[in-house]
């Protein structure tokens, strides 16, 4: 294990100081976590629960940055069936939090507010290894476990400084609205590479996304095949799990954009890549003529928000964006660009987003045909003899033929219009269509609630550049 | 060999009625060819050149259609030197036609007109067998007594069906005009496949172009892979020279409709095939309405005519049509046909027509960058730091840095006006194009002397369903 990067820089002591819960806030959660570890403990024992309340997370590791969340596990005992587990489970978290929300993950959790405290109580197996895991949640006290061994208490601030940097540039996170870094990553990063400086040397080298892992937890030989295996664009096998890559959650693009900023920073190191101006925020005004500058055509598409949670809602509004991005295009529509953004809580209606740089096609469209020379060449011209839409007689073009038929839709609005719900949807996103979809010209989409959304959208760049 | 298919239905005894050249044209045409090589020898005699004037052809061989013109050789020495045959043999030429016009191939030959019948005289060399031969036009006289020997009197009227079939179908003739099958392919196919029937019936069940030979003159393994070999549509190797392929300017589509015609012909035999009704000529009017119908825009580019033959100046605009679309495609136009035609002759101008779906585009381009990873990634960055015309600042997608640019032409007819000189067009189309050239919408390409190549490229269609 590399040794600790202490020689911190004037500017990475400056962000530290902005970064690093300030005592006062350490001790009141640490007051939180045993009063909440106190109550659940006695209410597993009203309760008749054999588990065994656990602070695990980033607090628990040193590793949080100012104004982070508490994660409580109840580790329950192995002979638990899971139907009880899950029953008690939220019965106990009920018991020690006030109007917490059930979310859920593969099973449901419990989160909730103490003193502006965000709080999960997470119900789990006690399994004696990562190796006996019930659920997917077991594994994360051996993360904590894991890292509490291999990370220098000096090294905690590594941590800190590398979460910053990726919350700065957009890839901090593992949720899927992210698609980056989770803080268990960037600890195994900073374990593997020594410290923050150490991780942004090694990554600005990266010329594609290398497979790693720390020292000692993983054969050779596994780690040799790893980027094929997993085939995802970053690997980082998990040390107390070698068949899971820590690093799938990462997408290529927030993968190379955490390379390119690394090579930035280092070349010139500046607040700006730990605390990115904001986009500015353009007036309805502002958006309509930024578009008109760009003189494409901006079409949106809105459905109602969802209580479900990002894990599952995001990836299906992902999916549905590709499918409607896909549906444009077939029908000789092009897409320079789209997004999906859901509302800023599941109350604000969802709004897809779509640059496109033909939007009004003419009616005449080719159809294809067979080759001349197939077998099935004389139905061809047989069926194209004077059909409605019909503008031209079968022709050879290429060896092929052809017919000029009048396009079903030259309007991309008229397409979405009338086939955005019979794409390949995600169920909770395809009832949500089915409800009922709007589809809006920019004028709309400039307006609240979808103004910051559309200003984004006609604003993208580097983080670290506005 | 296959006996001759003398079974003639009422139909292909009419259409022969029609294209056999009668028994007057005959007399005429005999009457001209021996009064031209009695000439042509005096004058041979008179210059001291050591040259035999020979009648070869498709009147020399009796396959030829109604009108069919006459093609005189003049077989030189082979101790002449080439430019005493070039020299020579124009001079020759020049004695016996008034008014000839010469005209390039491989070397000078003289064309002219006697009594209302075309007269090419041709200089070559008297080899004694295709393998020794000089120039490539040596190679004819074999052609001729190949089919001499080989083609039965009673084959004549079949080959001279076939030339009609294929002359009704648009894909007679060879010359670069149409890519089509020559006379001397007509007459293979007739003494490989029997008969007119025959042949019709072998196209029809082509489901790729076959490799042909005449049986006994060509090795099996050569043929095997002589579609490999020659890498053309069709191939049929000529019996008089192994190494070439007869078939080799048939083009992909000439042969894909002559197949096509083929099969709908044996279903359905109609007079149709043979005399197709001429598309209609749309007046200016009429042009204008079924380009708004296609809701299309129609752009044209006219540069001057030439007096350059065909095989030369054909291929030269071929070879711009495709420059200029792939111009046009470059620049983010999407263009969905595209035609040149030489005027009727070469004293009008040419004209090169494009449909387009997309012709206006909007201002904003994405530009494409290295992937994020590269080690070229800043300079990009660096480099679109408010450049003029920028858009966007620089951002990832798909791992890629990518900026938002003004797009240099948003309307193809300026690309057209800006630019078209500038791609790679053959020597003399790049000469008319210097002198002047002119980009035209609709209008003027709706009006004389483009009305009829114009209604002509807005009414594609199978030559027999119109």
């Amino acid at each position: 294990m590399p040794a600790p990067d202490t020689a911190r820089t004037t500017l990475e002591v400056g962000i530290l100081e902005a970064v690093r819960p300030p005592p006062a806030e350490e001790a009141k959660m640490a007051r939180i976590a045993a009063d909440l570890v106190a109550r659940c403990r006695a209410a597993a024992e009203f309760f008749g629960a054999r588990a065994e309340p656990k602070v695990v997370g980033s607090f628990e590791k040193k590793t949080q940055l100012k104004g982070a969340d508490l994660d409580v596990f109840l580790l329950f005992s192995v002979d638990t069936p899971l139907e009880a587990l899950k029953e008690l489970g939220v019965k106990i978290a009920k018991s020690v939090i006030d109007e917490g929300e059930t979310r859920y993950a593969e099973h449901p959790y419990l989160r909730g507010r103490i003193e502006g405290v965000r709080v999960d109580v997470v119900p789990a197996y006690k399994v004696a290894s990562a190796a006996e895991m019930r659920t997917a949640v077991d594994r994360t006290p051996f993360h904590n476990e894991f890292v509490r061994e291999r990370l220098a208490p000096s090294q905690r601030d590594e941590v800190r400084l590398l979460k910053a940097f990726l919350r700065g540039v957009g890839a901090y996170g593992s949720e899927l609205r992210v698609q980056g870094f989770s803080g268990y990553l960037c600890e195994l990063l900073v374990i593997r590479f020594g410290g923050f400086e150490g991780v942004m040397q090694a990554a600005a080298g990266w010329r594609e996304g290398p497979a790693l892992s720390v020292e000692g937890t993983v054969p050779t030989e596994v780690l040799h095949t790893a980027r094929r295996d997993f085939g995802e664009p970053l690997v980082f096998i998990d040390p107390v799990d070698p068949s899971r890559n820590v690093a799938s959650p990462v997408s290529l693009d927030k993968l190379a954009l955490f390379v390119f900023a690394a090579r930035e920073y280092l070349r010139d190191p500046r607040p700006l890549f730990f605390f990115p101006n904001p986009k500015r925020a353009l007036t309805p005004t502002e958006i309509r003529e930024a578009a008109a500058t760009r003189g494409t055509r901006i079409l949106g598409v809105t459905i109602r928000g969802s209580p479900e949670v990002d894990d599952v809602w995001i990836p299906q509004l992902r999916k549905s964006e590709r499918a409607l991005s896909k549906l444009l295009t077939t029908y000789g529509f092009t897409v320079a660009r789209s997004d999906v953004q859901a509302g800023a809580d599941g109350g604000e209606p969802v709004l897809f987003l779509f640059e496109l740089t033909a939007s009004h096609l003419p009616s005449a469209n080719k159809h294809f045909g067979p080759s001349a020379l197939h077998e099935n060449a004389r139905d061809f011209v047989e069926k194209w003899n004077g059909r409605p839409g019909q503008l031209s007689k079968p022709y050879v073009e290429e060896g092929r033929l052809m017919v000029d038929v009048t396009r079903e839709f030259t309007d991309a609005a008229d397409l979405l219009k009338d086939r955005a719900t019979s794409v390949a949807h995600g169920k909770g996103v395809a009832d949500a269509f089915a409800e009922r979809f709007d589809v809006i010209e920019l004028d709309d989409a400039a307006r609240e609630p979808f103004t910051g959304r559309t200003s984004a959208f006609l604003q993208p760049g580097l983080p670290w550049q506005f």
